[in-house]
């Protein structure tokens, strides 16, 4: 880091320990960009959290403004009443990237790139911040998506319950490129390289109960969900 | 369930305090087959371990064998250490197979197929288990990818550390088909339906030291992951 990169370097997370990358260092990343590229392009993303010892892992859907990761749900939801007591929680975005075929069985690896997000999530009782994130949710599966559809309603945001997190103890880790074999192996005749993997919408399905004359917007009919580097 | 199902009831996990699926129940399954090819078709689990409180959520690959899951990893690997000891685990595999989009911001929701496993996990010594958890994170990337490749050397099956988890507490979950709205909403002229989302495999690339003459296996070629249902 040079002092010509100056806003590269205002940009890094600070490594603490939880997020510091102790296997392949190399792969760790903290540049705030990235991580919310990263969050950007994904679609679900993993939350940890413990009860008695038990860690539980699950999926669900999530939205970003600005450096808050925001979830949400019934407020009958298991997950969502144990986070708002504000336990510990770990938030992990994986993005599959490619699969790295390598000549030995040893060497295979992907190409991925993640994110994990430590902290505590605090309810989001204020209405505007509420409204916000419930536009970031939907507008984050596709965009302009709150634009189009029936305006939301008072009891709908009220019947919400909705946690943000602060992106502040975060890390990436990205594997991208081809395989890294043994050096006596890049003589066998084995197929090595990368197989690409993107996460491609087909033809949308009309709701059966859709009105006639109604066609696909424009957003869902030529969605695409970000670029894999490789 | 009646009494000419047996097979059916055979086939079903035990449903425990901690799989009990508590918010719609409706989308719970305990169906063994049903798990096993969720597990079969996701290639990145997410695996939850608690370390003083802390929760961590950590992607990796993984493999099949009967009743048994299989991570790995090097020795040195901060989460494959920690789950060694016997801690309580929990490993999510989440398959996303489109967009809900509804009429709603409220209503709009996922279609995915997760399964989620509680247990401990134990280190596996025995070589010859040790071997054919290897040859099953190879082959769950690439069926018969295992016989292709450079045969596996002592060193690297003494080097890696494998961890094995019974598939004996865990339960599937599955949101399929279109959107639930307001009944008041189905009148409204806005677009609803799936969008479905499936794991492409895109043109493979070749190692940069791919020795010249070798082409790409037809099972890289012709590479499909699953079958999204809708």
């Amino acid at each position: 880091m040079t002092a010509t990169e100056p806003s590269i370097h205002n940009n890094q997370l600070p490594v603490t320990q939880r997020t510091k990358i102790k296997r392949l260092p190399q792969r760790g990343d903290y540049d705030r960009d990235l991580i919310y590229s990263i969050l950007d392009e994904g679609l679900i993303c993993h939350v940890g959290f413990t009860v008695d010892r038990q860690p539980f892992v699950i999926p669900t859907a999530y939205g970003r403004v600005g450096d808050r990761l925001y979830i949400h749900g019934s407020p009958a939801s298991r997950m969502l009443r144990t986070l708002q007591k504000g336990i510990d929680v770990c938030v992990t975005v994986t993005l599959l990237d490619g699969l790295v075929l390598a000549r030995s069985a040893f060497h295979h690896s992907m190409n991925y790139r993640s994110v994990v997000i430590f902290g505590t999530a605090t309810v989001v009782s204020d209405v505007e911040e509420k409204t916000e994130a419930l536009k970031a949710f939907t507008n984050h599966v596709v965009p302009e998506r709150w634009e189009q559809v029936r305006p939301v309603m008072h009891q709908e945001v009220a019947g919400t319950l909705v946690l943000s997190l602060p992106i502040q103890e975060a890390s990436a880790k990205v594997r991208s490129g081809p395989p890294n074999d043994d050096e006596a192996d890049y003589a066998l005749p084995i197929w090595a390289g990368v197989l690409p993997l993107r996460m491609v919408a087909q033809t949308p399905i009309d709701d059966p109960k859709l009105s006639s004359g109604l066609s696909v917007p424009d957003a869902i009919c030529h969605y695409q969900r970000g670029q894999s580097p490789d």
